[in-house]
């Protein structure tokens, strides 16, 4: 038995509230169990200047924490200077996630910045925030199509990820902080809507796992991305 | 007219939402129109080092904006490497606030850490997350007490704040952004549930004002505040 | 009696000496009793980039304390990488008091910066600071106006600062460090020429105070202010 | 045809040079073709404050470049004031897949550090830099059995990676730089001598990919980690 | 002729003025003509970490311009962070200087920090500091015998030191700014009482110079540190 | 007899291997004996903007030391965000060595960046840095002018570097690191091909040292240099 006594290929309960910011031209506010994060999608002035004259546009994400997000307080990262590597590496991953699914050339020369803000951490927050930004992703893009600042939407597909692990040797959907602080081995997958891979990393905190091991828990992954899916659809409907 | 439409000692709607945190030991969600700030209260491990053998506690507080809180979107300060000049400012003087009616002596050799997070700033967020800080600093001295960690509360009296200015020559209160922007002089007064004075902050953003303009602001200042009082009574009740 | 052994409404004496700086277009060493702070204004080639085309220029300050200006040595804050929150406090206050009365318009697309840096630090730095700059700031603006780089004086008013605060109850002017770290309630006041209210800044350190007190406050520095303002008009006539 | 010429499944020259830094307890000069990497194992005084007590030690990487490894020169990270998002990826990554096969309770309250630092780069720094980090550090803990330090060999397999990729549409093991920039999947695989997974990270670049791929591309790297492993038991023979 | 119309071996003015800081342990304003700083010597409570336990004591020294003290403002290093390679250059010097005539065992487990904060700026800073530091130095150690924190005196020597420099093929002493600018070549040098050399530092700015013209500057230098020691001599009597 | 057994005025075996870095324009390996530097020279797109519109380049030196270069491992200094003052000190010496026998205008306006990054740590690592990198620059040159990009050899003559050192009150030449901590004085000598003193660096490390000790010391280093100068030559032959 998991301990938080749910089979091991059930997501927690998911909610995705759309419009939650007032000035964002795109926002949700998703909710994976216990897990809230807040997305906001800004449509900056210009893009990258490495992508100036390429007609192309960009896609970025930043992440955070609130300090009491977490069971214990933690610092803020402000005050030691610099985002830790933990949290350059997921906001990396988010912004790799939504730029899979854009046409950043129907984009033009124009970047979003979807912020994906943790209001409360209990495990599985970049897996949350990558299946909530795309949802305010999608409302930043309809607030530019509604103002004619773009023709075409620029996304191409649905984006969704969820983690998964091995804890007792069980492979298992959607860890929450308890069940991820004792799994054997720790995994994300970012899949699409047409149920693409667009990210994989898995990690064996113990021992190392087995590719029947990796087959399972991508099985795991896929139902799960699905009914994630499903959720965005019925958000954006 | 000012820009909100409301009379000049008008507030805006005030709402304190309690344990809106799962993890922390106190919290509450602030809001003073469409200025939300959550307010965190965790009690850490230990005091400040320089009062260490005192037998006295210290009380806290952090301060932060999301970055689409605003209007247009604020880079994160973790990204320039340091807290902003503002920043540190507002946070010192939530801190001072509430040490104002606080016995550390009662608290022991113990801090508290208020976090106040701007999930949406539409002018006043300082007075605002004072005003809501107050009622997590509340909540984590209940639940210490429930958990005999201290026997006596600590609070000795309620602290609220509010912002004042002069608009188009007429004193107001409680000043929205737009009315903010645009406000000859701007005040925060920071005062307690007796009506003592803890902190007067008036600043000439134009012409300089008079002793008796500063009176009149004093005079709104204190209707608000108590009614912001009255609010926190209500929500701990 | 007050620690100083002066009445309650008398200022340390204080010296505005002019010209004191061989480079700067402006400069004054003010010295409140011990306290000294060597204020220098220098012209610099362009305004901040958000005035950019607009025709008005800025005046802006910085402060800073030599290490051993105090009775322990403070560590110098390039170590620590950073301006400390109280730096930055003052240097905000500072440059917001000279703006002021500063016609900014009259200076045109160009910034005077003036740097204050406490030479000996006893209590009142950022009053001193205050005083002295409005002179450093004058001798600049006499020093564009001989070279025909602007043809109206940018000054509109003096402008002067003075602290008081409550020691055993009574209200008194100019604190010395003794004074000021013993002191119930601390507040800062600057003034323009004229007696208009730029800016008030009231703290309690311990008990909250009441109006009967602010008003003394402001009465005992405004007494202050307007001998501050004088000792400006001889130091440069 | 791939760009570098090689079969799909073919590794380039591999060599792993021991003993090649003077003072460190460990050491390994890693080529993969063009890719050069500098590993040295440091025994550290003491372990990580978490584990003090607990019996266990910690073995940990940092991993940098060179400024001219690289076709164009690369600023130093110090001048930007901190590691970069990639560089703290890439060094946590070394360090878990060095944990992953050894014994931290064997190791006792010690820590080795492993530094990994590129000399040139031709792609496939960060699975070259694992492959020597593992002869470093055995002959680091060879060296400490030899000063009986440790009685026992902490390190409980070998452990090796190698990146692969897809490549217009078809999967290749150990790419270049070349071949790195123009791959639609770029994918990084450690395994140990035994065969098990530690890590694995698939990142589409372009287009998502299916589940064949990442078997495909996994079946690639098993073979290229056999013949790794086999050239480490040489080296080390 | 040079700029100064000097003689090549002519010094500027120099004056040391002792006890300038009311709180400091030593301290002194050196002038060399237009050039001014302050030294200020701090007894601080403990020395070094790393002579813990040896029984010797510590001298070191830190150094800083105010930005208004050169001809064109310079931007505070706190602004970027961290010290200028320059200042950190010109601290260590100064360190090693006082350290090369100090008993470090007769000093005890205790560190003495001299601040050199340069007032005015014209040429010849880092010689002035180490002749001004010395002074203060020593007042701070008369202080601590006269409260018998130490019973020897921990000076050996004075300590002096004065720039060169070979402007349109002539050496000469002593480098006022506008000199320094155009010499082809530029010295420092660090003298005892004695006439024992602590430091030579020449730099060619353009063409390389000879072993003559290093012997004619260290005669120039020789003849200058004489009479800044008679002047030390003459200060501390 | 000196620790290393060598005669006061032998030189380590040095050897100089050029195009060891397959992307720098110019490169080479530098040994003096374990101390080991590895040289790379980079054009950069553009020199340095005070050098806009003047029609001359910059020759600059970056220097630092991979962490296990050293007998005990050494912290990498991007983890304390700023290089040290050493490291500062060291570079700028370094580019000022090269500057001093390069004719910038002959570069027009480019910059070259020599990174020196030392691999392996005994002593000296400065003085083999210059030396080494004047075989990387002039490679660098040569591959310009073989593009065309310059048309004259900006290189006017050879520049090398060495250390010196009084050891129990013997001159000696190219200190070895177990020398270097044990001398009484350390010296570094910058000299050109044809003979003349580019920087000259002498510091008492305890007891001061006299006019014939220097000038000894600067016969020991000229010794030195020719050899040098002349394996540059064999190097480039």
């Amino acid at each position: 038995m998991r301990p938080s006594h749910r089979a091991a290929d059930a997501l927690r309960p998911v909610t995705l509230e759309r419009a939650v910011a007032r000035y964002a031209e795109g926002s949700c506010l998703v909710c994976f169990g216990n897990t809230k994060v807040l997305c906001t999608a800004t449509l900056e002035e210009r893009g990258p200047p490495w992508l100036r004259g390429s007609g192309k546009g960009w896609v970025t994400a930043e992440y955070a924490m609130l300090p009491r997000a977490t069971h214990e307080r933690t610092r803020r990262e402000v005050n030691s200077g610099k985002p830790s590597g933990r949290t350059q590496e997921i906001q990396r991953l988010i912004g790799r996630s939504l730029r899979a699914v854009t046409n950043l050339s129907a984009l033009g020369e124009k970047q979003v910045t979807v912020d994906c803000d943790v209001i409360q951490a209990d495990g599985g927050t970049r897996t949350a925030a990558i299946t909530g930004a795309w949802v305010a992703l999608h409302d930043c893009f309809a607030w530019m199509r509604s103002r004619s600042i773009i023709s075409v939407d620029p996304l191409r597909d649905h984006v969704a990820a969820i983690s998964c692990g091995i804890y007792k040797g069980m492979p298992i959907l959607d860890l929450e902080y308890e069940e991820d602080s004792a799994a054997e081995t720790d995994a994300n997958f970012v899949l699409t809507g047409k149920g693409g891979i667009v990210e994989v990393q898995g990690t064996a905190e113990q021992d190392p796992f087995t590719e029947a091991q990796l087959l399972e828990l991508l099985r795991l992954a896929r139902s799960g991305t699905e009914r994630l899916v499903a959720l965005q659809k019925e958000a954006i409907a």
